[in-house]
């Protein structure tokens, strides 16, 4: 009994100080940031149906890192409408900018998962990112996450410029994928539909056939972004 | 000009002590307050197309409303997952709840807008809400608007468990409102898709012929749930 407690205490030293080299602090509740790493497949069930995996955690650090950014962006851009703020938002916690950065972090050696599930799985390193915020929120506290994010996040890994030049081009990033994964892609138009005197195009985004994703607007090019954005969406890109 | 001085303090004064009344704490910069309930309908320009109204801040106030709310769902129900989290939270922060604590605090009689613009306009009350609860966090930091919301908002004024058993009925939403401006409703099921071996119907949401939502879903009861709600955003209800 002392000795397995030995070999938890042991471990878990082991597990924060890993914790601390990578973020610059000691946790306090090493348990929050295990469980921030755990996914389902590897998780115990703590009541009927759920189970002790990142996904609270996650949900609360997806909240609070977009407080944390609209504070940031609020404050360093004065004179821009809210429009530009939740653009630069949404470029900034997107699924890509999160998978980047878990993986620049080396967040990727503690997630623990059951044999066969690959870690490689293409969103799971950002939920874990946004589950690790979760943890340091509740262990740590909002004003030390705000700051943690700020100078370890945005300053060190974060350019705002480039991030503010990038037109999000869900199109280009769909037909990448489509040709990356050997699939036959093509945009339709499904049908044309009077908005009292405007012409609204509605677009479906397929991949064989299948239609994933489709888009309505009054400008063709808009409408097969919004397609392309909701058929990535739907593929988890 | 040491007259208008006085004039503008003790005009922030009367306001400051408007605002404890209903808060219950005094605001140290009273000009975030003021910019609060700031429609641009009567903001100056501050800068070219940029206007000194509320909308920045409710930017702001919407993330950290939702952060606070988050955090407290994440604590009051320990066992629940992700999804029963989020779908709790877009209820408790639909738009029609914020108007309903908006017109509650009696944030109303402080709407700056110019004539001609109906304060009864259906969202600025929630808006003026979100724009006020930035205003806070500004003002007063993370833990003062966290314990504010968690007091003066959740529980002075929502019934969390009755939230619970509420289901958001679009549809009934959707009829209703159609039936309230006397136009005509009708949803149409306009294309069936074959996805691999299910069949998904696609229906459309329209008042008056126009389309205002289109659903997708392998039931039909949820594409038109799916249509009704985006047709009530699109028509801001």
């Amino acid at each position: 009994m002392l000795n397995r407690l030995r070999v938890r205490f042991s471990k878990d030293r082991k597990f924060g100080e890993s914790l601390r080299n990578i973020l610059g602090f000691y946790p306090r509740n090493v348990a929050l940031y295990r469980k921030a790493f755990t996914h389902s497949s590897a998780a115990l069930e703590i009541k009927e149906g759920v189970k002790d995996s990142y996904e609270r955690l996650e949900f609360l650090g997806d909240a609070v890192l977009g407080t944390v950014i609209a504070d940031y962006l609020f404050k360093k851009f004065p004179y821009k409408d809210e429009g530009f703020l939740t653009k630069m938002r949404s470029k900034i916690v997107s699924r890509v900018q999160l998978n980047k950065l878990s993986v620049r972090f080396g967040l990727q050696k503690f997630i623990e998962a059951d044999f066969g599930f690959s870690k490689n799985n293409h969103s799971v390193n950002g939920d874990v990112f946004e589950a690790l915020i979760g943890a340091i929120y509740l262990d740590k506290g909002y004003d030390f996450t705000r700051r943690f994010i700020q100078d370890k996040v945005i300053q060190d890994h974060l350019d705002i410029e480039e991030i503010e030049q990038t037109e999000t081009d869900f199109k280009s990033k769909f037909i990448e994928w489509a040709q990356k994964e050997k699939k036959v892609f093509s945009f339709v138009v499904v049908d044309e539909i009077m908005n009292g005197s405007e012409r609204q195009y509605i677009i479906e985004a397929r991949i064989d056939q299948q239609v994933l994703g489709k888009g309505q607007s009054i400008s063709k090019k808009k409408a097969e972004q919004i397609a392309s954005e909701q058929a990535l969406a739907r593929l988890g890109s």
